[in-house]
């Protein structure tokens, strides 16, 4: 005979039942239930993000015991508004509601739902299936009376008078006409203004971050300032940036990102190819910041005067570009901050500083500040948050922070949260590349976008693993992936002898896999000459100026150029959400639709993964998508080789080639060629 | 050019940045994280469940900014200890640290988790690192010394002299002496007592309810006492009941339930098959409680009296089994309630008391109290409660609650924690078939068991996805599905028309997909003829006396008897987790692995969905989740047939027959037959 009970220690018990009270309390808890209310990020602690102009669809799961009828509403507003605008929810089916937020302002928003139990329209339910079944009794029509006497008795005024009146019609009635006033609309309008929303219960408050546009959806050059030159002899210039803004703007990007743009360093400073040993007139890493010539406030004096800076900010504005700089908390070993404010670094038992290392990377020019020693604070917190406003004051409107991960999350939450409040439309880009868990909390505290493992992720399968990670699931509601097909510091390895085609693969994929999109000068040219066995560039342009023939052969500005026309004019193309994965029997083959939402039209890409050989694969075009039959039909037009026609048949096939390794169709239903 | 703000509105801006203090308060926040402590309920807001014996592994995600080197606790209690139990748990990458809590007692234990900066842990990491590099500076290891002095100062006594005593070794020693001193473990354990944990942060706290082992494997069956006769005309009793005891229990069954056994009522009592107009001697449904022979805590007289009630009880104790009740919250007409306390109902304005419903189903011969009628709290919640408490003091531990979904979700959470206090080893199964919301809300407040929508999930889609919502997500953490294959309100379509083979693959199924299995007796006879159209028994023995012939032809106690044998046998079959479902490349046969916590075993089910003809398919033996190559073998034994023999290769082949259409094998790497 088996042993019942597993006796292993005493059980966990208490001597005694409660009493009354705590039954008397416990009927004072919430009889109705409000669940999963979305959008929401780690249960309601950080904001899901939206940009302004969308429609936010929320929904929440609300039920209560037993089969009475309920009735929900989403409150939301601004936070810098008193009221709330209110909506009905509607239910969808297996206690599920929803209701929709249009977001009209740029900033923080929050929303609840509140729930309770519709007795009136509960019995009009009730009353209209007895009434179509012909079993309404007397009875049953005289609860729904006395549910409009009762509220009548609550209210005041005119609301008062007119449902006592409707109890007098009723009542005066015969069966038949008593019971249409019962349903009448005009009654149900007062019920639900006398309605005193018996057990009403309220989610807590969900935030949304509305940001504008460019949170999600833009187009980054990124390019070294000092580089803008003919001559290696001669350091560029604001001006010579002036001059290029035509011709990067052709290529369709509207947002210009630099690296620092101050005064660099000369102690410890580093020599062509991440040397310790430079040459008395190598530039030095402009990550290396401050020298006596000024800190993070300050420009480097051999790109121009601040007066320069602004005469840019303007002519990109006029060019319909904007500028982001780069905000990098750190300082050369001769940063004006070292000799006043000592205190805010951490000296060791030798009277040195550590220099700055992000493994396997050294940083040997460059020392970072201690944010948690007692000197520090709020010092060193309030300076930098000043420089941030600094540069807003002089028109900046977007940050590239670099490794935001080496630097408290306390402080960026702050910190960013802080500027957001005065300066809404502010974006931060955060550089982080470390584990999944501290790139999404960046997300959440307060970075609009994020850098990604874009980079590395090569594969058929490496790609539809991460990107159904970044759209599918949670993360989607607060990290934005800015894909980025190289930097300064990344020089991928799929790149070093992919020749043209890797570059028009992995631009063909960054640009429709996410509506962040950047590029960091010289990939337009197919530059990919690596430091042997690394991801560094060889004689990289951090560490010196850097001139390029822009129209050298065999570059891919065609590519570019087409890619962000095709962002601009299709809605589907400006997110990273909207992606859906398609068959294509071919594992060389990447094949994904982007829909925007609510909309008809899918923009469907086909990626060959391989650089060097033709691919061609069967594939499978989701017809199912509108509803259409396998053998249906569906209006094709090919945007990369500006064609129309049709395909019929869910099962069609493809060639890619190196020539042109990729494929981008728009689909609609209404035939439109044939 | 386009148009870079989309402007909308006015933006949601403040006037002006914070001032130092909002720096200052922002520094005191919290500098690590800690996220995704599991198991969970809904952000700790329910207790998840374990059963005591169970190691209960503990996860979580800590990260703080930068590299430095963390460390993680986990502490925990019953909830009347006052002192935590602490284990140090171990960094799994990614930031996922582990360890595990070995539950020894019944009852409720909560836990949270501990992490901080580790800086002596991670001096020594770095130093280590240099040190194998041989790059290690004097300066490194003045750093650690001075740790080690500082932590001295901070301490007292003991520690403060030992800490003292490395510190003036380290100054006499050798540059490689005083390396090895600073890594001597030794000393790692003094630094770790002496440590101030800087930046500690804590979880909020989780719960974990642990309960006996059959609030996870039990098998029940249940039977209508009154029905224990071989005279329709006789009713049966209690030492009829005991009388049958050796029978039930030589099919495996260990729980022993009935519908109510109180008085029933005799107004608007039901006769033959739910009709409105019973003969005199119709003895009504038991679950229509109450009449002048008493109310809840009565026994029906012709069932016999309490004393026999107690007997029953000890008699079944002595078989290795116990009895469930049912805990059915509504009155008869004549029930004793509606004279002590009419104001717990609600009157309709004719003096009426609406019967109560559970759409489709219509119970005229039942009224429903009110839990919100102010004269109801707290009188009826107490009552209702002391109910409970009257059972258990009779010896009573386990209770299946009818209809929960239409009392009050407050009631339930307050009288099932109140009884629960008291006797921790008390088991509520949920009889709820509502939305999934609803099911899983009684789950989260507290009922240990389940009923399902498993009698409707018949085909292998059906029983895939279902299974897979219950066993993979966070539904696992709370609801146990109790797997009834009919209940005396269910004779399911699937069992009318496919004979005696269907039988034997709805026993199957419930058998081994959960620890939790029930028969409503006649199950084992192959009884299905229903009320034309409906789940209905035709005669159902809900309204009569129904005496049956145990051991009529054509019965399926043997393979009832052989589930129940195995699902004592093999620990993977008591539990509803540790389920894996394989390929079977035929869509009428579901084909699936359970396994137990840290086993080596499998046991294999195979079921044929199919009860009118044979069926075959290739299906693929898991040979990969012990490392088995796909060419390799595995000892298998059949434990249906009782034979040994091993396979080789993945994918192997079975046939499935209407006279047997289940297959069970326990598979093991250690090849035990050839």
């Amino acid at each position: 005979v088996r042993v019942l009970t597993a006796k292993r220690g005493k059980p966990v018990a208490a001597r005694r039942v409660s009493g009354a009270s705590a039954a008397r309390d416990a009927a004072e808890q919430p009889r109705l239930v409000i669940e999963s209310v979305s959008p929401q990020v780690d249960g309601g602690a950080f904001p899901a993000k939206r940009t302004v102009g969308e429609a936010v669809e929320v929904e929440a799961v609300l039920f209560g015991d037993g089969h009475e009828q309920l009735a929900a509403q989403l409150r939301w507003r601004a936070i810098d508004e008193k009221d709330w605008q209110v909506a009905r929810m509607d239910e969808r089916g297996n206690d599920r509601w929803t209701a929709a937020i249009q977001l009209e302002r740029i900033g923080r928003h929050e929303f609840l739902v509140d729930g309770w139990l519709d007795r009136f329209g509960g019995f009009q339910r009730d009353f209209t299936k007895k009434r179509d079944a012909g079993v309404a009794q007397k009875v049953d029509m005289q609860e729904g009376r006395n549910l409009v006497e009762q509220a009548s008795r609550r209210c005041k005024g005119d609301l008062r008078r007119r449902l006592a009146d409707y109890v007098k019609r009723i009542d005066k009635a015969g069966e038949e006409e008593a019971g249409d006033l019962l349903l009448d609309p005009g009654l149900s309008l007062l019920m639900d203004e006398a309605d005193e929303r018996p057990f009403q219960v309220t989610s807590p408050p969900r935030m949304l971050e509305s940001e504008r546009l460019q949170a999600r959806f833009s187009s980054w050059y990124e390019l070294f300032p000092r580089s803008q030159t003919d001559d290696p002899e001669r350091h560029g210039t604001f001006d010579d940036v002036i001059a290029r803004l035509p011709q990067i703007r052709a290529m369709g990007f509207d947002t210009l990102y630099f690296p620092p743009i101050h005064p660099i360093g000369r102690k410890h400073r580093k020599g062509s190819t991440n040397t310790l040993t430079p040459a008395p007139d190598d530039p030095g890493s402009p990550y290396a910041i401050g020298s006596d010539e000024g800190g993070h406030k300050s420009i480097h004096p051999e790109l121009g005067s601040l007066e320069d800076f602004r005469r840019l900010l303007d002519e990109s504005r006029r060019h319909g570009m904007e500028i982001a700089l780069d905000f990098a908390i750190q300082c050369a070993p001769d940063h004006p901050w070292l000799n006043e404010h000592p205190d805010w670094f951490d000296w060791r038992p030798d009277g040195t500083i550590k220099y700055a290392e992000n493994p396997p990377k050294k940083y040997q020019d460059i020392v970072n500040v201690d944010f948690y020693k007692p000197e520090s604070i709020p010092g060193l917190w309030v300076e930098l948050r000043d420089v941030v406003l600094f540069w807003i004051e002089q028109g900046v409107k977007t940050f590239r922070v670099d490794n935001p991960h080496t630097k408290p999350f306390p402080f960026w939450e702050w910190m960013i949260g802080d500027i957001r409040a005065v300066h809404p439309d502010v974006i931060f880009l955060s550089e982080a590349f470390t584990r999944p868990a501290v790139m999404y909390r960046l997300g959440k505290i307060g970075f609009s976008q994020s850098y990604t493992y874009f980079t590395w992720r090569n594969t058929k399968q490496e790609l539809t693993e991460y990107f159904t990670e970044l759209t599918q699931t949670e993360v989607s509601e607060f990290f934005r992936p800015h894909l980025f097909v190289n930097t300064p510091d990344i020089n991928p390895t799929f790149l070093h002898h992919s020749g043209r085609p890797g570059f028009q693969i992995r631009a063909a994929l960054a640009g429709t896999l996410s509506g962040l999109f950047g590029v960091y000068s010289g990939f337009e040219l197919c530059e990919a000459q690596p430091v042997p066995g690394k991801e560094e560039y060889w004689q990289s342009e951090k560490y010196e100026v850097k001139p390029r023939d822009w129209q050298a052969p065999g570059n891919i500005v065609e590519d570019i150029t087409l890619l962000n026309r095709l962002r601009r004019a299709f809605p589907a193309l400006q997110s990273h959400l909207g992606l859906t994965f398609y068959n294509a029997w071919n594992d060389q083959i990447l094949c994904y639709g982007k829909r925007a939402p609510g909309s008809d039209e899918l923009i469907l890409v086909a990626v060959s993964l391989d650089p060097h050989n033709p691919q061609e694969a069967d594939f499978e075009v989701p017809l199912w998508e509108w509803g259409i039959g396998d053998d249906g039909s569906i209006a094709v037009e090919d945007l990369v080789a500006d064609r129309r026609f049709s395909w019929t048949g869910k099962v069609q096939h493809m060639q890619l080639t190196p020539d042109r390794p990729y494929a981008i169709w728009r689909l609609t239903p209404a035939p439109e060629a044939a």
